[in-house]
């Protein structure tokens, strides 16, 4: 039975619901995830699923880190995600990618949960919005911004391979994963038991590279260097989602992303006959991020 | 210095940017949170916020449930999250809250994790988007659907105060919270770590009681005698959010909810003028929904 044929035996208005389903459009990230998932009818024919695992050890828990606040935040213009993290003892955070149409949630949530913002860092220079990071160190007394010394921003902090982020006794380790920018980079915590990957690698998914200095060779390696290389069970939380999915695993990412686990030459292949139309605010947002979103910091 | 002044010295093409800030129709759950916090200015006039914590114990830790496998899912047309939770070892798995228009990126995570489906559940009987349930039965063997017994609609399990659902050696229970409509239940792990709200309380927000059977004070009731009884520490998952807010605390709603921090006169009052439109699905979702989604079900 597949899909059409289970909606085809409900109620026409049903059926009409049934099908709208809300595509967003992808212009950033990207997944072909999007596409496929169409075609799958799961539950019906798992033999279709060339994938299937047969260890279950990729099956994520909960993140064990104790005495870790964290909080996913979405902005859903751009379909991105901003995490919150802080040490719940000294109240000292860090904040990820944050957005400026969101500047005054994420403020409000900080004020409400008696931190105290310490860095506030970028995992790339994003095309698909602008940064609050600026306006943040105008509003925040001491909050330093952070990307990549390889992203061309300037910034209070540029990161290299293997810097470390503290926030209290916690830590976030910059890993440089170039391939959708050149200044991309994942950051990872301490015990290894979460990855925010930035665009580098999405659910099911990964960013596009056809602008930007993007390559997606440099990106594939990045990914099977960079990342598959964390434990199985680390939670993967990227810079986007355009599809209701909050986060994966890096078990999940090894057996199920329907472009890493390819072969190079494969990757390189889908990854140049994408056709995605151009980010609507690129021509903002890259000169505007380039200096932390505000022109005069 | 206010968030206008702030964004009035960026550059005017940032400027519109900054102010486009994408607020969703808001027609089941609602929040005047989403009013309220374009007035704050954090980091500027702490003195502003007149529940600011003198304890930070509401700050949540992760959940730190062993062995429990746990997912968050969004539907962007109704702004409604589905929850998964499964047992690491047994596999065994429920899923809260469903929404028909997800069903194919719901099953197909449920193969790919390689989890056995024993019980979807509805926190009530939703207006505002159709349930996949009655769906979800028919492409896996096995699954029961599950539902208040007050919410007047057809299910395999109909679940009062206290009853359990296990999922391997976990459970959730169930709590009658009626308010919103005479059928909501709030779910709440074993350890007390999570509790799935429903509309019965929303992230600084609660669902509008002027329709299917809706009474402030019972909601107020609800809330205050089984959600704020809860340790400070469990996180609020709800079934809704409009603002990109994924996840609260007992302890954090219990200090800062705008509507359920003041008395029941005063929650009475708020709720009586909030003029929300109707839900636009109400006229279809309501019916199918009191068949699990489908009629012939």
């Amino acid at each position: 039975m597949t899909m059409c044929s289970a909606i085809s035996r409900t109620k026409p208005v049903q059926r009409a619901l049934a099908l709208t389903l809300l595509l967003r459009p992808n212009t950033e990230g990207s997944s072909n995830a999007i596409a496929k998932s169409r075609r799958f009818c799961p539950g019906v024919s798992p033999s279709i699923y060339p994938l299937r695992a047969t260890s279950r050890s990729y099956c994520s828990k909960m993140a064990l880190t104790e005495g870790l606040l964290f909080r996913q935040l979405f902005e859903a213009e751009s379909s991105t995600y901003t995490y919150l993290l802080g040490d719940t003892e000294t109240k000292e955070a860090i904040l990820i990618d944050p957005v400026l149409e969101t500047i005054e949630r994420d403020l409000k949530l900080i004020h409400e949960l008696g931190l105290n913002l310490k860095v506030a860092v970028n995992t790339h220079c994003h095309a698909d919005h602008i940064t609050s990071t600026g306006l943040m160190k105008k509003r925040l007394v001491g909050l330093k911004s952070a990307i990549s010394k390889f992203s061309g921003a300037s910034a209070d902090i540029l990161l290299s391979e293997g810097d470390k982020i503290y926030f209290g006794k916690h830590h976030l380790t910059a890993r440089e994963t170039p391939g959708h920018t050149d200044g991309c980079m994942v950051l990872v915590t301490g015990d290894q038991n979460m990855a925010f990957t930035g665009d580098t690698l999405l659910i099911r998914g990964c960013g596009r590279t056809d602008f930007q200095q993007g390559c997606a060779k440099k990106l594939y390696e990045s990914v099977h260097q960079k990342i598959f290389t964390l434990p199985d069970q680390c939670l993967v939380y990227p810079a986007h989602d355009y599809r209701g999915q909050t986060v994966s695993t890096v078990g999940e990412e090894r057996m199920f992303n329907p472009r890493l686990t390819k072969s190079l030459e494969e990757f390189e292949n889908i990854m140049s006959n994408l056709n995605l139309p151009k980010p609507k605010k690129i021509d903002i947002a890259v000169p505007a991020n380039l200096v932390c979103g505000v022109h005069d910091v």
